[in-house]
């Protein structure tokens, strides 16, 4: 997603209106699942479009669907690809993703949001509506799958994963941001109350289960890592979740560790760029723009000892391969402390 | 002392300008130790006044020597007696603790700082120099300490207490601030990395001694204590000194403590008044004004197990009663876990 304009009002609501096209298998909506046929746009630091990089890559869909990757810090108006020689993207040809928008929608009014996926021979957004975008990567895009891709979204635990993943999003994913931008007293500490009675629920309900649905990862295991690692560098001090910080929290801890570990997750995460972007983008709450040098992340790296509760990270399928696009070292220094 | 103006400079500078006037025994500079004669005014919130607030209280000076106790939050200009009826000091009969400063000194040009020790009679600022008022308390008051009042000062140990006391300061008393209020990246790296060079060594310094010099709490402890209480609730994130919570540094964490549950530490403390002091009055940094909800404080209760590195907390002498002016229970919950 993007920040735009200021956050801090009294209480904070996300803009929620996206563009809700669909690429689907049998083309409906005019986009059919086609491969080498669309973009993926993301920024590494953004936890909505996280959640894309890592289902495409649990899935295997690299060949299909290629990925564009914006920096961490955007202005106002867009997200930009000043990562890539140029500052320009080499298969769309743009510098910022609003001229894919502006492609789709000339006067388009909304955020300027990644995750977006965007047509290549048109050049123009399909579709930005990040929580049916990784449902469609696993169940349009199935064709495509590497072999051995896991089944993120089975039939049998679709309306447990909903449920799930919609409680998480109100009062997690998107309840960490209503702290954040609490304008006053009294919304941050509703915010606050309404963030530790769901963290404290799920401390509870990972006690005794590997994974949050089923026995194996899913869409809602994908949706909380990507706030979960975030937590600590970002959320804890920035936004003021500081309860305690999430390596206090045992079964969550032990937990976020365990996806942080397994192939497609803690290799999609790019420390510098995610402390980067939240800090020097939200000027409403860090003038200074200083990115703090904390914390210390090579606990990601010790060991879970959560694979006793049983069930297997990928159910019948197989672990995705090294990863196609790499996170510089540099920027996630826990990948070379993992055995 | 008080936070004036800007304080998001490039590098920041503590201005240590202080009325170096000092209440003597003798009386050398007119303002001889006299019961009853002058009255200490600090705010719980401020670290340097909280230092003043302990070595009184260890020394059983309450007679003798009264205390005014500001509230929280202040203007650019005075702290104020927000706290007492009517707004007013009722001994010193001023709101703000700038009207002693101007008795002293009309166009008083520096910071309006606590602690502040103000001769009654004429309503004057005697002394804001923090570092000396404590050893004065401890060495000129001695004739007015209680019975089994600790030497916190002991000839003996004196070039040890003094060295670890400057570098305690600069590196981590100040250090804390230079952080915080670094106004550009490179100012910040360079005072975090600063500051957790002497935290390290501290931590280590404290893996095999109960205390920082000698067997017994002297004032290095009193000074670092400080620092160390405020260090999860404020610093580690308003400041950004968040390499790690303190409770993560076994040493430091069962250290402070350890203070915390010895009579006359923790009964000082007011976390409420900590919390609303620096995220209110340092808008420059937290422009919301909004203060944290955490972090949790229960873990201040728990056992230290320090005991066995030998020596005891007040030496040949004994723990101070019960305290004179009681913080208020809702604002230190730690208080109520204590055995």
């Amino acid at each position: 997603m993007t920040d735009q304009g200021s956050y801090v009002e009294p209480s904070y609501e996300r803009d929620t209106r996206y563009i809700t096209t669909r690429i689907t298998a049998d083309g409906r909506d005019g986009y059919p699942v086609e491969p080498g046929r669309y973009r993926l746009v993301v920024a590494r630091a953004c936890p909505w479009a996280n959640r894309a990089i890592i289902v495409r890559r649990l899935l295997g869909l690299e060949d299909a669907l290629s990925m564009g990757i914006c920096g961490p810090v955007h202005d106002k108006r867009s997200w930009t690809f000043d990562l890539d020689p140029g500052g320009v993207d080499p298969v769309l040809g743009i510098p910022r993703i609003q001229d894919a928008y502006f492609k789709r929608d000339p006067g388009y009014p909304r955020g300027i949001t990644v995750p977006a996926i965007v047509d290549i021979p048109t050049g123009a957004v399909v579709t930005n509506d990040f929580p049916q975008m990784t449902l469609d990567l696993s169940t349009e895009w199935r064709e495509h799958h590497r072999e051995g891709a896991p089944d993120l979204y089975p039939e049998a635990w679709r309306d447990e994963i909903d449920e799930m993943a919609r409680v998480n999003y109100t009062e997690v994913n998107n309840g960490v941001y209503r702290c954040g931008f609490a304008g006053t007293q009294e919304a941050y500490d509703a915010a606050y109350d309404r963030l530790w009675r769901r963290l404290d629920w799920l401390e509870d309900h990972l006690a005794t289960r590997r994974y949050l649905v089923g026995d194996h990862i899913t869409e809602a295991d994908v949706r909380l890592f990507t706030t979960l690692v975030r937590f600590d560098p970002v959320y804890h001090g920035h936004f003021k979740c500081n309860r305690v910080k999430l390596i206090e929290l045992p079964n969550l801890w032990g937990y976020a560790r365990d996806l942080f570990q397994t192939p497609g997750f803690g290799d999609t995460v790019d420390f510098t760029h995610i402390k980067a972007h939240y800090y020097v983008v939200h000027r409403d709450i860090n003038p200074t723009g200083v990115v703090p040098a904390g914390p210390d992340l090579s606990g990601w790296a010790a060991e879970h000892g959560r694979a006793d509760l049983g069930g297997s990270p990928f159910g019948d399928g197989t672990p995705p391969g090294p990863p196609r696009e790499v996170v510089p070292p540099e920027h996630n220094p826990v990948l070379e402390l993992l055995p």
